[in-house]
């Protein structure tokens, strides 16, 4: 496997276009992609756990039950969410001006917003920025869509990776969006994925929904979640390959590509968390069922105060520790230790004496590791996470004011 | 009912005393507390829902089991917490020097510590302490007990009420600790209640443990969850009035002062979570079930883009519809209103159009109410908690360094 420049169009047969119509007022930013397959393929969606789903999401989790699509469309500025049966059916016609401009389906279209919540889209624009973007499509327009569907994101978010499989070049590429639920009327956390690989309906499903649980859904900036939330992938079969079925040798190296680049895309949403300094990666090992190490390694990675600590470079060991304990993960307190870097702090639920000044040059750097053995059985999770700064709250107490 | 000055002294046969002894390490504050009654009476406690529960916990949990007591021996700036066998050992240890100093049963000693966590009890400092209190005891000795259990808190929290029942004079005490799991390593949430009410063994047992529901565990400075946390009741009879049984009318009378004193005490410690600038109180009516109110009501507390939008006084009621999203609770979308003060921000899910001049207005306060109308059916919770400004993460980041 290896990294290469490009995002949603590396693959084979994918173009895609970004548009600005000014659905983000006073902003000459682009806010309308639109990603087209030559061909119509498999895909699927993971949706947000927020009750309070939006009308794209819901019009996509139902275009997607078949498990085919062709072309995505996405725009930022407005979440069409908490808009109820206008919602709907705006998030429709969105599908169906995609499909129009493309002559394709409207049921394989994948459709999301992202942007302020509780008020409607702006549909004309909405439609000229869509004939724009299906106009505009290019095999290496995947930089202007990740652009459109930038909000308070720093930092453009484009991965691809490829691989060889039987002889064939296999290329998977994502675009990604957002810098933690921090301005939840602004922000969601979207991943776009695209593949050219022959690979199985069922195998696709299962290969991203265990990938996902893993990457997309172990990351944190604070917590909340947001009614837009939604990771989908699109593999079209141009890359020739023997067809991926699940249990073979392809799959198993078809779903570490995926594993790769949406860990990638993942990370990157953390490091762009607003005011973070800090990347940290929380290991949970030895817990007694994968479902203990991931509710213990995401508890810790949302403690305010874990997160606080490493922003203020302390090596507060009893702030991960307590996190451990109303995660609700099962723990034994004589069992656990607890390593920040190479360095052991607690051993068996008790305090280590360790150097302090040895410590300060850990937690010194960008990217730090709390890693917490349970041992109490075999299952390891990791989740990722930001520090906590001053600008966090600034940037929440400061919007709309 | 009625308010009246004092603390844990203020019921019938009730003595308490605080001293310094230099546990907490440069300084000349107060840090151990004894509390006794006259009388052996029936007592019941709720504990942490933390797994690393502190052995003083351990120790009093293992000591009501017989649903009674005679006193409390609480110290302050050390947790006894991570600290294995030995921190249990001294916590039974702490409970035979009370007794001994008493003439009492150990089995009759409630033992609470807060402080630091992993570090061991300087056993001998406690030890003397407990020896000067046992000596100091008096009937105003309330206001130095609760002195003695502050550690972070900027505030005293004492609370006292008093009430008729068949023409006896029944009164309750009572003094809490925490402001929030600001420092997991110097707070916790601590609360101690006396009363001279005859009461029924299991009528005290139920009625505290629903109070404790709908007061101490629904308030929330940070969402973190101390090993140390622990609220106890004692009551010795001394009032004389007719024994107070399920059912009775005597029993609601008497669970309404309890709740009343529990909600005072509660709220006293979200008001000194450090940096708060604001009160905020969240209402979930019409849930399902209680389980789903209060879950809703805690999650939209725990939220910091909630809170940080407080402390900005921004109407941000996507943020609360948000939290209520991810409750995890029962909602429909298309039923739930959204109230900051008396104005409604959202009806049945979706935006409603305010003036956001009267809402600055209501923000502004320092105390605010948010309500949550889930319409769905009759069950209501209430949350306590406070806004999240800058000073909170400079506290954090800060400590230790």
């Amino acid at each position: 496997m290896k990294k290469i420049d490009g995002g949603v169009t590396a693959p084979k047969g994918f173009l895609a276009a970004g548009i600005n119509v000014g659905v983000k007022a006073k902003s000459k930013k682009k806010d309308v992609a639109v990603v087209y397959s030559v061909k119509k393929g498999f895909a699927t969606a993971v949706y947000t756990k927020n009750t309070f789903k939006a009308p794209p999401c819901v019009v996509t989790e139902e275009s997607l039950a078949d498990g085919q699509a062709q072309a995505m469309v996405i725009n930022s500025g407005c979440a069409n969410a908490c808009t109820g049966d206008q919602g709907y059916a705006d998030a429709l016609e969105m599908t169906k001006l995609t499909a129009k401009a493309l002559t394709i389906d409207p049921k394989d279209v994948i459709v999301s917003s992202t942007g302020v919540i509780g008020v409607f889209l702006p549909m004309e624009k909405i439609a000229s920025g869509i004939e724009q973007a299906a106009e505009a499509l290019a095999d290496d327009g995947g930089h202007d869509a990740s652009l459109a569907i930038m909000t308070t994101d720093t930092i453009n978010k484009e991965f691809a990776y490829q691989m060889e499989l039987d002889g064939q070049t296999v290329t998977i590429g994502g675009m990604a969006k957002g810098s933690g639920m921090i301005h939840p009327n602004m922000a969601t956390m979207l991943g776009f994925l695209t593949t050219d690989a022959v690979i199985e309906k069922k195998a696709l499903q299962n290969i991203f929904k265990d990938v996902i649980d893993d990457t997309f859904n172990m990351i944190s900036v604070d917590g909340d979640t947001s009614t837009n939330d939604m990771v989908c992938i699109l593999a079209n079969g141009e890359a020739g390959n023997e067809m991926i079925t699940e249990g073979s040798e392809a799959y198993t190296q078809f779903k570490a590509i995926v594993r790769t680049i949406c860990e990638e895309m993942s990370v990157s949403i953390v490091q762009d968390g607003e005011g973070a300094t800090k990347l940290i990666t929380i290991i949970v090992e030895n817990a007694k069922t994968i479902e203990d190490a991931r509710k213990a390694a995401r508890t810790v990675s949302t403690s305010n105060l874990v997160k606080t600590a490493f922003f203020g470079e302390d090596a507060n060991w009893g702030r991960i520790i307590t996190a451990l304990g109303y995660s609700g993960a099962e723990i034994d307190p004589e069992k656990c230790d607890i390593y920040i870097g190479d360095m052991i702090m607690a051993e068996q639920g008790k305090a280590v004496v360790f150097d302090e000044e040895q410590a300060l040059e850990i937690l010194k750097n960008r990217e730090v590791t709390v890693r917490c053995n349970l041992h109490l059985g075999q299952a390891s999770a990791t989740a990722w996470t930001c520090d906590f700064s001053y600008d966090y709250v600034k940037i929440n107490a400061e919007y709309r004011s």
